[in-house]
């Protein structure tokens, strides 16, 4: 079954304490479409200016990501820039120029519309729901958002998420959009605006899955040389959305899996710059990766007391 | 098997965003013991003045723990007062009165030389060796401290971490004595140093064991009302230790189980204040918040890719 991922492509400028890079590929589409792309086949719709750089595209189309949806446009392409701090947990925006973005109106291809997995990645929630709008039976939804629309769009953004089966979004996110300090208290909160499922994106301490009735949590992969976290959080949902695609099993247990799935394409994501890291994996280093996460949790019942 | 430990008994005074108690029982030995006894029997060594409740004393006795150790001394008994802020997460102590503990030179009675299992809470480093060479031929050795000892005590603090099977500290307490500021990386530098296992306590974000060859990592169980963190650490050690004494299996596997098991007891710790919700447990109620925690990380390898 194909993913259909609707957000950004961008050329990134990126300074981390281990040094920087300047207009490489990056944005949510791209990460996620990489990531994903190891588990189904994926389907895009974006835009890009006339400037994006054509090994780049070459590249997703020879993961068999489908650009049937991507609009190269006159004009450059969305830019973003940002520094990280010393222990990578915080950064800076620098500079954020929409270009080609700004005027983003995402439209489905006819042939993009039996699309049963959906990633609605982190843009203007209305844009969010007229995609989802498009397409005739999605079997399973999952969105990002942040805080700038949940100040500033949270009428529209909760009519998105009333929709959707999942939401993945980072631990700040849940506190704003609750309005609670502890984060699975907001999660709950959350839960009663429609989706069935919530992964909250932890950072270094790992993510979360909080349903109605369960809590799973798998720490991050202790990588031996963080280098750039940007995309991580794209790449991980999209390890998972693949993850769920390729096994179309939406069973708490197999979601339980695809956090792991959607965990361990995180740790080699950061490993590099832009999408370096993920390029060019084999599915045996996925599987010993989610393996080597499933031994940090591993622990049997032992005798009743 | 019985454990033996050794640290301080206290009368605290702690106010919290759930509200204020006055002179209440507490001390690393207190909350260890407390929790410890579910699953050992326990002795212990330990000081406090005249004024300690009698009925303090004699609940410990009922809950089996050998006295045996614990001197009565003319004089006050050590107090602490403390002031958490909204999130819990972090605290500032008010008063430390010493008192009788000032002179603290813990000796064992004979009958406790044959222990097997001892516990160093955290109290001055040479007076953790002085305790741990009165012991025959201890078996298994866990040990705390702080960073008041790593700051002014620290060549004292390495002889008794030579000594021991494992560290018991938490997070920031890691890159104090590892000077890493990856707590990972910094665990790994402390196993060269002599124990053979960490386990760092993260508070809201569990527990984590480091080994040379494994972490595994159990998440905090979310309580529903947090009232009070004091103790959680000695607490969990109890548990911790209580559950490897009375399995006699220092295997990793089992390891795993003692480090849930000890969050299982934290998790009922944090209720209330002082001792009061870990007074009257039954293993049933235990058990189940074990169960409730390896829930939170049951994952299975589902089919390979």
């Amino acid at each position: 079954m194909s993913v259909l991922v609707v957000g950004s492509i961008s050329l990134d400028t990126v300074e981390t304490p281990v040094g920087k890079v300047t207009d490489v590929v990056g944005g949510s589409t791209t990460y996620f479409s990489c990531a994903a792309s190891y588990f189904a086949p994926v389907r895009i719709v974006g835009i890009v200016g006339e400037d994006f750089p054509r090994a780049e595209i070459e590249f997703l189309k020879a993961r068999q990501v489908d650009l049937t949806g991507l609009k190269i446009v006159p004009g450059k392409t969305f830019r973003w820039g940002g520094k990280y701090f010393d222990n990578m947990n915080q950064r800076d925006t620098l500079f954020t120029e929409l270009n080609v973005f700004e005027t983003f109106n995402p439209q489905l291809p006819p042939a993009y519309r039996d699309s049963e997995y959906v990633f609605l990645a982190n843009i203007q929630p209305d844009l969010q729901l007229n995609v989802l709008n498009q397409v005739e039976r999605p079997q399973f939804v999952a969105m990002d958002t942040m805080n700038y629309w949940i100040a500033g769009m949270l009428s529209e953004l909760k009519k998105t998420l009333a929709r959707v089966n999942l939401l993945v979004i980072n631990d700040q996110e849940v506190q704003e959009l609750s309005g609670e300090d502890n984060v699975l208290q907001g999660a709950r909160q959350i839960l009663k605006m429609g989706p069935q499922a919530i992964v909250v994106k932890r950072g270094e301490y790992g993510a979360q899955l909080i349903t109605p009735t369960a809590i799973f949590w798998v720490p991050a992969y202790p990588v031996e040389h963080l280098c750039d976290p940007t995309g991580a959080g794209d790449t991980f949902a999209g390890g998972l959305m693949g993850y769920l695609a390729r096994t179309s099993d939406f069973s708490e247990a197999n979601l339980r899996r695809a956090i792991v799935y959607g965990s361990a394409l995180a740790s080699f994501c950061v490993e590099d710059f832009s999408i370096n890291r993920i390029k060019n994996l084999t599915l045996n280093q996925i599987r010993q990766r989610f393996l080597g996460l499933l031994d940090m949790i591993k622990c049997d019942e032992g005798e009743p007391l």
